[in-house]
C-alpha cells in the first residue's frame, strides 16, 4: 500500500492528504436540512449529514490528491450510525481510487491490538466466512503500551500489504508535556522514532517502508531531526493550515527526492467556504471552495519545496 | 459517578469488574449456531453471538459485581454491527445497576479528543435535539498526547458526572519500553501519576476522585509505588488471572480503608468453561462457570486483603 501512495502522490504531484472530520458545524445548512427532512434531527440524520458532506467534498477533489485521512473521532461521536457513515466513506474513498488512512490512534495490549488490527486493516473470521470490517489502507497507532502493542498491527499490514503512522511527536500544544521529556539526554520522540526505523526496517516497500510516523507540522525544527532517525519512514505531518504550519515549515519533513512525507489538512479544506479567502463560493458551493483550497495548498507545498 | 461506583463496591464487598471482551473463539459453540443460524456467517450473526454470550454472562453475575469492562476492540472487529453489540451491552448493563467502564483507551488532540467524549461520556446536539451516543460511565483514555488530549475528557466528566482510567503503567510486558524510561531519575509512569493526581484534584467525589489511573496487576511494585502517588485516585488494575496477577500481588494496590483499586478480570472469567477448574459446567452452562469464576476471584483477593 505505500507503493500506491507514493503512485499516487507522483500521479498528482501533491504530497497531501484531506482529513475528512467533518464536525456538524462544518456541514452547510442545506445539507443538513435535507439529512434531517429524511431521517429526522437523530443520530442517523447526522450520519447522512456527514456522509453527504463529505461526498460532495470527496467528488470536488479526488483528482487531486492522493489520500484522505477520516479521523474516526469525528463519526464515533454519532455512535453507532457514525461509524456506518465512516465505512461507507473509506469505501467510497477507495471507489475513486484514493488511499486511506484511518486516523484511530488506537493501541492496546497485544490481544487487544490484535482485535483492531483485525477491524480496521485485517479480515475476521466468523464460520465459514471472513469479512473486511472498516478496511482503510493505513491507521494510525499510539505507542504508549510498547512494542507488544504495535507488533499485531504490523502483523496484520506484512498479511494484508497495508501500512501504519505511528504516534512519534504529535502537533498539539501540550504535546511536549510526556513526548519532550529527556531520556539520557534524548527526547521520548526520539526514542519512538528510532523504535519506528526499526519497526519499519523489516516492512520494506521499494524506497520506503510501510511503517510511517506522526510528526506535526507545528514543529518544524524536530521534524528535521526525525527525518534523518527514520530516513525510509514515510511522516504523516497534521497541524498543517487551521493548526498553523505553514508550506515553509515543512520542507524539511521531506527527503531529497522530494518524498518521505504527506502534509494532512482537515479544517482548512473541508470547512474552507467558511473562510474569507474562499467565502465567494458560498456554503452552496463547499465543495468548490474545498477545490480550490487544495489547489492552493499544493501550490504552497509545491513552491515551498520547489525554492530549498 | 465514583460515587456510585465505590457504593456498589461496597454492597457487593467485591472490588472488582468483568471484562465483557468476547473473542468468537470464547463464544459456546451452541450460542454462535443459533446467532448464525437467524443472521448467517456474517458480521451480524457474530454481532448477536457475542451479545447473547455478554447477556449469559451479566445474567448469572451481575448481582456479584460492580461494574463491567467491555473493550471496544473486540466488538470493532465485526464492524459496525460489533459497534451495535457494544451498545446494546452498554445498556443492558446499566440497566442491571451496574457501573461500565468503556475500556477505549482513546486519546488525541483537543478538538478531536472532544469528540471521543462526546461519543461515549457525553451528550451530541443534532439540530434542537441531543443523544447520548456510547453513553458509558466511565473511560479509559490514553495520555502520551498530553494535557490538552485529557482535558476535553474531564470536562465532559464534570458536566455529566462521570469518570475516566488514564493508563499510567499498562500491564503487557512490553509496557516498560516506553513507560518505564528514566527521566530526571524517575520513570515516565511516575510522571504520568503524579499528572493523574494533579488532575484528579480538581474533580473529586467525597474520598476519591473521579479521574482514576490503570495499572497492571503483573507490576505488583510499581502498583505499591504508583498508590503514594496518586492517593485520592481509584485505580483500575487489569491482568488479574489469564495475564498472571494473583490476589495476594494486588494488595498494595489498595489504600488502607480497603478502597482505591478494583481488579479486572476478562478471559478468566467469561471463558471460566473453558478451565479444568470450572469443566464441571460444560459449555451449555457457561454463565454459571462465570458466576463460580467470579466468586473464586472475590475470595482470592478478599482474603489476601484481610491477610495483609
Amino acid at each position: 500500500m505505500i507503493q500506491k501512495l507514493i503512485a499516487n502522490i507522483k500521479k498528482t504531484n501533491a504530497p497531501i492528504v484531506v482529513g475528512l472530520d467533518p464536525m456538524l458545524s462544518y456541514v452547510p445548512e442545506q445539507v443538513q436540512k435535507k439529512a434531517y427532512a429524511e431521517f429526522g434531527e437523530t443520530l442517523e440524520g447526522a450520519a447522512e449529514a456527514i456522509w453527504q458532506f463529505n461526498k460532495e467534498i470527496i467528488d470536488h477533489t479526488y483528482d487531486l490528491i492522493p489520500a484522505v485521512k477520516p479521523q474516526v473521532a469525528m463519526y464515533e461521536q454519532f455512535g453507532v450510525p457514525g461509524m456506518a457513515a465512516f465505512k461507507k466513506t473509506v469505501d467510497y474513498c477507495k471507489e475513486k481510487g484514493l488511499v486511506v488512512i484511518g486516523d484511530i490512534k488506537r493501541g492496546d495490549i497485544g490481544s487487544t491490538s490484535a482485535a483492531y488490527a483485525t477491524g480496521h486493516l485485517g479480515r475476521v473470521q466468523i464460520g465459514s466466512k471472513s469479512y473486511v470490517p472498516f478496511d482503510e489502507d493505513f491507521v494510525t497507532v499510539n505507542p504508549y503500551l510498547g512494542s507488544d502493542g504495535v507488533n499485531p498491527f504490523i502483523d496484520v499490514c506484512k498479511e494484508e500489504k497495508k501500512g501504519l503512522f505511528i504516534l512519534v511527536k504529535t502537533s498539539n500544544p501540550s504535546s511536549g508535556e510526556f513526548q519532550d521529556q529527556l531520556i539520557d539526554g534524548k527526547p521520548l520522540y526520539e526514542l519512538v522514532g528510532e523504535r519506528v526505523a526499526q519497526w519499519g526496517e523489516s516492512c520494506m516497500g521499494e524506497e520506503y517502508s510501510y511503517i510511517g510516523a506522526v510528526v506535526g507540522a507545528t514543529y518544524p525544527e524536530m521534524g528535521k531531526a526525525l527525518r534523518k532517525i527514520m530516513p525510509k519512514s514515510y511522516i504523516l505531518v497534521p497541524g498543517y493550515g487551521a493548526q498553523g504550519g505553514k508550506g515553509k515549515d515543512l520542507v524539511h519533513f521531506f527527503n531529497e527526492d522530494g518524498l518521505g512525507a504527506i502534509v494532512n489538512s482537515s479544517r482548512g479544506i473541508i470547512a474552507a467556504y467558511k473562510q474569507e479567502a474562499y467565502a465567494k463560493f458560498g456554503p452552496e458551493h463547499f465543495g468548490e471552495a474545498s477545490r480550490a483550497a487544495v489547489e492552493a495548498m499544493v501550490a504552497d507545498i509545491s513552491s515551498a519545496l520547489e525554492s530549498r
